[in-house]
Order: structure tokens, then sequence, then C-alpha cells
């Protein structure tokens, strides 16, 4: 509709709350120019360990905007986080009012 | 850009807050493999229902995702809530690291 | 899958939690049917001014379903705000159970 939009790619990471300073510092490493948390709670695969006991978890809700490469590059590293805790991420490419 | 990533519907409901455990056992019926819970606050046709005095309204964000045809039902399972709370849905395709 | 699903451009604004009252005022003005509002925190251009201090900002996410036509609007009208506050919007054609 018109030119003057970005466009780039918003990963959101829904995952136990613990791994927050990890992902702020990866995003960081990654050159993320922001990100945004918000707090949520779960259960089954978006936000409970095997074994866990509690039926909910406390878990963070984070989305960043980023390039093409970075969210690629992005998903990549947080295949690591997946094998030790409740973590799912999903990218989809928008457009609109960003650096 | 890479091939390991999985494939779903990531459907949203907002709606409110008093829907949540019949939401939750839906989802559970249908074999969703998680959800996430936000607490949100809304107006309008998002969280208010005619009627209702208070501008704000104590709502709630459910996330799952699932596959095409669970996400198809339980579009059709929620247009029941429709007729007496306050819900919208939507459903979007997105790709990434999910079960 | 079924024709029965309305058709929209789901707008989603995050920015400092100061511009909510306008936020809400410019929505209604341009006629959207609702929204939803839920407290984020956030860093880089998703939440903090240049020059703040703090690491951390309060912030918000404002959701709104509208036409493509109000989308498009909506993005104009948001422009003046990002001269003086931290704020980011995008928009996604979406599907679902809404007005």
């Amino acid at each position: 509709m018109t030119t003057s939009h970005s466009q780039g790619y918003l990963v959101t990471i829904i995952c136990e709350t613990v791994l927050q300073d990890r992902l702020v510092k990866l995003l960081s490493t990654l050159g993320a120019s922001g990100y945004t948390i918000i707090p949520a709670k779960g259960a089954g695969s978006h936000g409970k360990r095997m074994g866990d006991i509690a039926g909910y978890n406390t878990n963070i809700e984070v989305k960043t905007i980023v390039t093409p490469e970075m969210s690629t590059q992005l998903m990549e590293d947080l295949k690591e986080f997946q094998s030790t805790h409740a973590l799912i991420a999903y990218h989809q490419k928008v457009e609109g009012l960003f650096d």
C-alpha cells in the first residue's frame, strides 16, 4: 500500500523464565536492535518440562524483529536450549514501522 | 532457508478470563500439545460484552500451535463461545521450533 | 478451509506506556472495533528511548484487527509518535473469528 514500511522477521520465543538472561545475551550477540518481553504461563510443550510436577510454569514470551539472516541464525542457536528447557519459537515475515 | 523447521498454525484467542478453564479443556480434547496464556485488558469487541458497564475487562490471550486440521476444528468450536462471551480468534501459518 | 472466517489486518504496536491514552483515542477515531493491551518490558528500539538511562522501560503491546485501509492509515498516524517516543508497529493479514 505504501513503500515506506520496513520489512523484517518477527521472531517469537516462548520459554521458561530462567532462560531470560541467556536469551537477552544471545539477541545482543546477534545484533538485534531490540526486544520485548511479556510474562506468560503455559502448559505442555509450550511451557512444561517433562517431569515438571506443576501443571503451570512461569514463562516469558520474547519478541524481536530481525533480518532474515539473523532470524535463521537465532533459530539455530535456540535449538541448544530445547534439549534442557521448555522452549518453542517461530518466525513470521512482517512489515511496519521499525528499524 | 533451512528444512529443519516445523510448520503449524498459530491460533491466538483473546477472550474473557472466565473462559480460561473451558478453553484449556477444549485444547486438551483437541489434542493440542501445549498452550500459552497471557493476561490482557481490552475494550470493544476484543474484550467487552455488550452491556458491560466497565470500559475495561479482564481478558486473556491464549496461544497454541496446532495442525491445520486442529486449527479449523478449534475455530469451529470457538464459535459457540462467541454467542455468550467476548471472544476473537485468528490463525496464522508459522514455522519454527515446536512439536 | 472454511469460507466463514473474517479477514483483516492485525496491527501490533509496542511502545512506551505513556502513549496508551493517545493510542486508544487514535484507534477510536479511526473506528477500530476493539483493541487489546498487554503490559511488556523491552530494550533497544522496541522500548528504550535514546538517552534513556534504565536498560528496561515500561511498555505496552497494543493489538487491534482492522481493515486494510485502517491499517495503512494507522501506520501513517503512528509515525508522528516515533519522533518523540519509542514505538514499533507491524501489521499482518489474518483470518479468523472477529468483526
